[in-house]
C-alpha cells in the first residue's frame, strides 16, 4: 500500500505558485455548490503516520474553504456522555448534515490500530472491528456520502530525519522528546498493522488515499486536488442523472405455502381478569425491583414497540413505565423525521435517543418503520430497505456488546379484531384514539404488510436481540407477556 | 406561603375513587390537544420538601398521562460535557419543544437554595441568582411556555411524624438514615430560604403553587387538576383568540439630529497593502500563541461576526480562523432556522453552539438577528425584538461569568462602498458571491437598518461583552481591527 508514496515526491515551488491560486477558487467553488445542492455530506478521514502533516493539512483544507461550513473534529478521551454510550455514538454525533464537509481527524479508524500496535488485542478482534467499520462505511455510502480517507505516511527514513532535524534546529528540538523515539521504534509494527487495517477497508466505496507525507507543497496539493476533484465527480453525477445506489439483490419471496409465522400464532390465547391483576401487580413488581437493581446502573434498557395499528402498543407501554421511577426512561415516539434528522443517515435519529447507562429507552415504533411501513408503502427503495436489515443488526448487535438489553416486541391482532378496535374507537369520547385516513388505507394493505411483519423477524431476530410475538387480541394476556417478557430478559441479563 | 399547606389537608378514599377515572381521562384529553396544537411547550418545575411526594407525583403524573409526550428530566451531577459550560446550560439542552410536556425534577432553584442553607453563598447572591431565574422565566413565559412551579411542603410537625413512622416500619426503616435526621435539623433554615425564594420568584406569568404533602390523595388531586386547569386555560387562549405577549414599551426613538454612532464614524480610516502583510502576521502569529496558552484551557473565546451586507464578514473570519488549530474551532452561519429550532425559544438554537472549554466560536451572524434583520424585515413582533436586549444581554453575562471571552464586531460600510461592491460582486466568476434579491432589497432599508443597528449597540455594548466597531470601507483595515482587538481582549482576559 505505501510503496508509492515512499518515493520522494515533490513539488517545487514555481508549480505550487502557479496551481495554489486556481486550486483555491475550484475548491471554494466546488464547496458553495456542494452546499447550494444540499445532496450528500462530505466526510475526510485524517490517518496516518505522526509527523506526516496530518494536522497541518486539515489546518490548510480549513484555510482553503469557506470554514463557514466545514466541521473538523478531534477525538480527545471520550466524556462521560460518550462513555456511557456504544463505541460508534461519538462519531454518529459528529457526522456532517447533507451539503457539509466533516473533517474527522482521529476517528473510528484511531482506537483499532493502536490497541492492535499496542497488542492491546487480537488480530481476531481487529479484524471483528474492521468488518464492522467497512459495513458502517458501506452504509454511509448508500446513503450518498461522500467519503474521503486520508493516510498520511512517511518512510522509516523520512520519519528518522525528520526527527534529527527537529532535533537539531533550536527552536523545534522541543517538539522531539523521548516518546517520539519510542514512536519510532515502533515504527515497523505501526506500518505493519496499518497496512493490514488499509487493506482491509480499502473498498470501492472509500478507499484509502495515500498520501505521501514528507513534502509539504506535494502533500497539499495531493489532498486537495483528490478532494476538489471528487466533490466535482459527485456534483456532476448528481445533477446528471441523479446519485443512485446500486441494487442487485434477488426479491424475497414468501412462503409459497403462504403459512408464515403470523398467521401461524394462536391467536384465541387469553387471560381472565383476575389473573391479569395479579400477574400485573407481580411482574410490575419484578421490574420495579430489577431496573432499582445496583447492577444496572451500568447497563441500559431498550424497549422496542412496534404491531398492528390498534394493537394496544400505548397501553402496553403504559403498563411498564407504570414501576419504572420517571427520572430514569424516556419513551420516544417515532414519527415522520424532523429536517435534521432527514439531512443526515436514516438511522441517525435512532443513535439521538440511546439511553445513558442506568436507562430505560422505550421506543414507540422505531428504526424497523424502513422495513415495514416504509417498504409497504415505497417511501423508500427496494435496495434502501433490503441493506436496512444488516444495519438495523450491526445498530442492535453494537447496542447489546455495549452492555445494553435489547428487547423487541410485535404485538399481533386479527383483521377481525383491528376492525372491531376501530369501530369502537369511531365511538368513544377521546380524540386521541380517533381513526385516521391512514388506517383505514393501511388496512387495505393487511397482506403486504404481513409479507413485511415475517421478513423483518426472520432477518432480525438475533440471538442477542430477538423478536417477541405477542398474541395481543386480548390485552390482558399480551400486557402480562410483554411485562414477563421484559422481566426474564432483564433478569437474565443483569445474572449474566 | 405555607400557612395553606400546613393546614391538615385530605382527600378521602371515596372522593379519590370518584374523581380520578374522569381526571385522568381529562388529562389525556388535554394532552392531546396540546399535542395537536403545537403551539407552546408545558414546564413542570418539581421542588420542595423531602418526603412531601415529589418523586411519587412525578410518577403518577406519567402514568396518568401518556408518556410519550412527557420527557421527565432529573439532574444528578452534571457531566463533564455540562460541567465546561454555563450552569443554565443543562437546562436549556432538556427544554422540551411547542406540544410537548417537561417535567423537570430539580432544576434551576435547587442549587440555589441549597447553597443558602448550607451557607455557601451570601444573601446578596441568592438574591442575585433569584432575579436571574425571574428573567429566565419570564423569557420562556414571552415565548409563550406554560410553566407551572409546584413546591411540596410539609410542616416540621408532618415531617417529624413522617420520619417516627418509616423508622417503625421494619420494610421501611432503611429509609431512614443519619442524613435523614440531620436534614431534619435544619427544617427551619430550609423553610426560611425556600420561603425567601418562593417570595422572590412568584410572578405573574409563573407563580409558586404550593402544595400540602402529607396526604398522597390531597396532593395527588391537587396538582393533577391544577395542571389539566393550566392547560385547559391556555388552549382556550390560544384557540379562541391567539397568544400574545404584552407589549407596553415606549417605541425606541432616534436622535432628533440623525446623528448616531455609524453616521459619525470615520470610514475613510484604511492601511497599506505592506502594512497589513506586517501587521497579519504579527496578529495572527499572537492569536496562534494566546489559544495554545495553557491557561485557555480553562476558558472559551465566542467572537460574533455581524456587520452590513458585503462588509467583508467572512474574509475577516477567515483571517482570524487561519492561525487558529482547526479541532478547537467551530465557525456557526446563522441561517433560518431548522424545524426543532422553531419549536424551542429564540435563543435555544445559540445555546446549542456554546463550545466547551478551550474552544474558539465564531459565529457568522448570530441572536442579533432579532434585533436586526427580524425587527427591521417585520419577521417577529416588536414585543419580541424589545425585549431580546435584556435576554441578550443575560445570555452573555452567563458566558462571561463562567470565563468565556465574548468579543463582538460590527463591519460598517458605506452605502456607497457597498453598491461599489455588490456590482463587482456580479461580475465576478466566484457563484459564492452572487448578489440576490434579498440584499438588493435590504439596501433600500438602509436608514431602517441603521436605526436597528444603533440601538443594538447601545443596549448590548456591557462591559463584559462590548461591541466594536469596525470601519470596514477598507478590508486591510478591517481586518487588522479585528484581529488586534481579538488578541487585546484574548490577552487581557487571560492575564486578569
Amino acid at each position: 500500500m505505501f510503496e508509492s508514496a515512499e518515493l520522494e515526491h515533490k513539488v517545487d515551488k514555481a508549480t505550487w505558485s502557479k496551481e495554489v491560486p486556481k486550486l483555491r477558487a475550484d475548491l471554494l467553488d466546488a464547496q458553495f455548490d456542494l452546499g447550494e445542492l444540499k445532496k450528500f455530506p462530505v466526510i475526510i478521514l485524517i490517518n496516518g503516520v505522526d509527523g506526516a502533516g496530518k494536522g497541518e493539512t486539515v489546518n490548510l483544507l480549513n484555510a482553503w474553504m469557506d470554514p463557514r461550513h466545514i466541521q473538523t473534529h478531534a477525538f480527545p478521551p471520550p466524556s462521560d456522555e460518550e462513555r456511557e454510550r456504544p463505541f460508534m455514538w461519538r462519531f454518529w454525533r459528529t457526522l456532517p448534515p447533507r451539503g457539509n464537509i466533516g473533517i474527522l481527524f482521529g476517528n473510528w479508524y484511531t482506537d483499532p490500530i493502536l490497541e492492535r500496535v499496542t497488542k492491546l488485542r487480537k488480530i481476531a478482534e481487529l479484524d471483528g472491528r474492521l468488518d464492522e467499520i467497512n459495513r458502517f462505511e458501506e452504509m454511509l455510502a448508500q446513503e450518498g456520502a461522500l467519503i474521503l480517507k486520508f493516510w498520511f505516511h512517511l518512510s522509516k527514513e523520512q520519519q528518522a530525519r525528520r526527527l534529527k532535524s527537529l532535533e537539531k534546529n533550536a527552536e523545534t528540538r522541543w517538539r522531539v522528546t523521548k516518546s517520539e523515539w519510542l514512536e519510532y521504534k515502533q515504527y515497523d509494527r505501526f506500518r505493519l498493522v496499518s497496512e493490514h487495517v488499509l487493506r482491509q477497508t480499502s473498498t470501492g466505496h472509500a478507499p484509502w488515499i495515500v498520501v505521501a507525507g514528507a513534502d509539504e507543497r506535494y502533500r497539499s496539493l495531493t489532498v486537495a486536488k483528490t478532494l476538489h476533484g471528487a466533490i466535482r465527480k459527485r456534483i456532476a453525477i448528481e445533477t446528471e442523472r441523479g446519485w443512485r445506489p446500486r441494487n442487485t439483490a434477488a426479491p424475497l419471496t414468501p412462503a409459497i405455502d403462504n403459512r408464515d409465522i403470523i398467521n401461524s400464532l394462536d391467536m384465541s390465547l387469553k387471560i381472565g381478569k383476575k389473573r391479569f391483576e395479579s400477574d400485573l401487580e407481580k411482574y410490575q413488581g419484578r421490574l420495579a425491583l430489577l431496573t432499582r437493581r445496583p447492577e444496572f446502573k451500568q447497563r441500559s434498557l431498550i424497549v422496542v414497540f412496534e404491531g398492528n395499528d390498534a394493537a394496544g402498543k400505548g397501553g402496553s407501554i403504559r403498563r411498564v413505565t407504570g414501576p419504572l421511577d420517571a427520572r430514569h426512561f424516556q419513551v420516544t415516539p417515532i414519527a415522520a423525521p424532523t429536517e435534521e434528522e432527514r439531512a443526515q443517515p436514516y438511522m441517525w435519529r435512532f443513535w439521538r435517543h440511546i439511553p445513558r447507562n442506568g436507562r430505560v429507552a422505550i421506543f414507540d415504533r422505531s428504526w424497523y418503520g424502513r422495513v415495514l411501513v416504509e417498504r409497504v408503502e415505497g417511501f423508500c427503495q427496494e435496495s434502501d430497505w433490503m441493506r436496512a436489515y444488516a444495519e438495523i443488526n450491526d445498530f442492535e448487535d453494537q447496542l447489546v456488546r455495549f452492555g445494553a438489553v435489547v428487547v423487541k416486541f410485535w404485538l399481533a391482532i386479527t383483521p377481525e379484531e383491528q376492525l372491531r378496535r376501530f369501530k369502537e374507537r369511531e365511538k368513544t369520547r377521546f380524540k386521541r384514539f380517533k381513526i385516521t385516513d391512514d388506517d383505514w388505507r393501511n388496512r387495505k394493505k393487511w397482506d403486504d404488510y404481513e409479507r413485511a411483519i415475517c421478513d423483518m423477524i426472520d432477518r432480525s431476530s438475533t440471538e442477542t436481540a430477538p423478536w417477541t410475538l405477542v398474541q395481543a387480541n386480548d390485552k390482558y394476556y399480551a400486557r402480562i407477556k410483554v411485562l414477563k417478557t421484559l422481566c426474564d430478559s432483564l433478569d437474565a441479563a443483569l445474572k449474566g
